[in-house]
């Protein structure tokens, strides 16, 4: 039985969509079981209709919530009965084997450095989600937990990267890269030029800079960066996809024949939105601290949450702490 | 009459395409003069067809090229004899109305600051595209001048942004935000957090921190950005809408349905793809020098080129360089 922790109160849509995401998640895997963490009144109204699965739940009572608008550190440091506090400590005594939130995302980094607590080794935890480039996923890490970065960092980042890929992806020899603003070693600001012989040393398959535009371009499974510039991107790659969507929607709209044809060609697109569709892939996992820990979209949905819980309990299955604690070892004795 | 100085070896496709697009800016403007610039021979070579704008070609023998591959700011120093610095000098001595090139981006930069200079007051000139939101164009600026920036230099980038737009554009009162990580004044990194207060205080109408997904969501006029960043954003937009554009291609061709309907649609598809089109465009200019700067794409085609040198002459005429200059001493006095 893999056990998750879920922040039932964290995102937009919260508790709806995390109830009805949990009971997705359990009646699509008989091995899982899942904690709901919040005002255990407020949570208990919701399991009207989760008879089937009401044996695999269990509820903990948080009734201090963390939101968007607390300073995180505080938060955690203060709101000792909330979900991401919690969560966090459970998961760090090994009682459950993932935490998921779709809640403040600077909390749960928050919960993850200070409640749960780092790899050895590691100098940062970073947000690493997948993202779509057309031909497959790639993952960018760093994508907002460090927004100032040392240059020491970044080639950390790709060994956790790497293994990441490794384990979940099944890929061997994951092509890593560095997000800059050229393709020669001796380009961008002072952050990457640092950070580029460091990635050439690094135990990883470094393939040099990743320019912008090839960031979707298939050149690196892994793309290490920045939280600051991470973080833009991956944000930037969902408003630049809505906007060409809404373009090409606006311009069929504006004939017939655009209509006709987009009428006909629906099902196309909608293989494509399916592709760029973060519900899908679930959240990004925080990798270097010490539990599975995946941090949702804020705005997830139902399928989102209960994909999310998916890629969480599969990351516990197959061991990507022990993993990544092996690797950064690695890196360390090197 | 508006002279432009056109580095003709500049850009991959260079001297064919600069000087099929410096024919067609002629063509298409009875009040403009271009000096070709290059090595005489290479260029006179291929004047064969334009005996109609010819009276209107001047050559500049210019036998040194600067490459991508030369460290910028010594070939500007060492390279007297190439368009890049023989351009700067008479630009700077308004021999010459503007500069235009698609080649080196670091060579444009190092000659605007060292052989054009910058205009008083200007701690350091950037470059500022016009970029699609769906909506129309919004600038973006600095896109990679200035790698590494102070937060001062932040809202200059903005009073700078703002004077194009006013001018270009005609929007009255320009709407400048700043590109973050979260919507709040205290998210982001060291410099966003920094350059935030000094954005609230400048003298243009600052609408707050725009982040990835805002930033095509025409929430902003003008989006201040360090340079690194901005040219991330630049280039990611280019790739993000190649990879998309792919993608429905892909899922189109995959079967007759999508076929029949993606033939329909195309007019609607070439509506879309033309307002993401660059060529379109022209090229970013480079604000706050003392001269009309613009650098074009490094993949231009003739058409990108002749739009490059079409908005260098509006700039020329509408007294982009005055109008700069009047907000920068505003701003200085404020």
């Amino acid at each position: 039985m893999t056990h998750i922790y879920l922040d039932a109160m964290g995102g937009d849509e919260a508790p709806n969509c995390t109830v009805m995401g949990a009971l997705e998640a359990l009646r699509a895997d008989k091995e899982l079981k899942i904690t709901l963490a919040g005002p255990i009144d407020e949570i208990e109204k919701l399991l009207g209709e989760a008879q089937d699965v009401r044996n695999r739940i269990e509820l903990d009572d948080c009734p201090e919530i963390i939101t968007n608008h607390d300073a995180p550190v505080m938060a955690v440091r203060q709101k000792k009965n909330s979900a991401v506090v919690k969560g966090m400590l459970l998961l760090r005594e090994k009682k459950v084997d993932a935490f998921v939130s779709a809640g403040s995302t600077g909390a749960t980094l928050a919960g993850g450095m200070f409640r749960l607590g780092r790899i050895e080794g590691v100098e940062r935890p970073a947000l690493a989600p997948l993202l779509p480039n057309g031909k497959g996923f790639f993952c960018l890490i760093d994508c907002g937990a460090n927004v100032d970065c040392l240059p020491q960092y970044l080639p950390q980042f790709g060994v956790m990267g790497a293994a990441y890929v490794r384990l979940m992806r099944g890929i061997e020899n994951p092509r890593v890269g560095l997000v800059n603003i050229g393709a020669e070693a001796e380009k961008g600001n002072a952050l990457a030029k640092a950070a580029y012989p460091l990635m050439e040393s690094a135990p990883f398959n470094f393939v040099g800079n990743i320019e912008g535009r090839d960031i979707t371009a298939d050149h690196a499974d892994v793309i290490v960066s920045d939280g600051f510039s991470g973080n833009l991107i991956m944000k930037f790659m969902e408003g630049v996809a809505d906007t060409l969507m809404g373009m090409i929607k606006k311009e069929m709209y504006a004939d017939l024949r655009g209509k006709i044809g987009g009428l006909i060609a629906k099902p196309a697109f909608r293989r494509v939105k399916k592709q760029m569709d973060y519900t899908e892939v679930g959240g990004a996992p925080l990798l270097g601290v010490k539990g599975v820990v995946i941090k949702a979209h804020g705005s997830s949905n139902a399928h989102a949450i209960a994909s999310a819980i998916r890629q969480a309990a599969l990351m516990a299955r197959k061991g990507l702490v022990d993993a990544i604690e092996k690797e950064i070892s690695k890196q360390l004795q090197q």
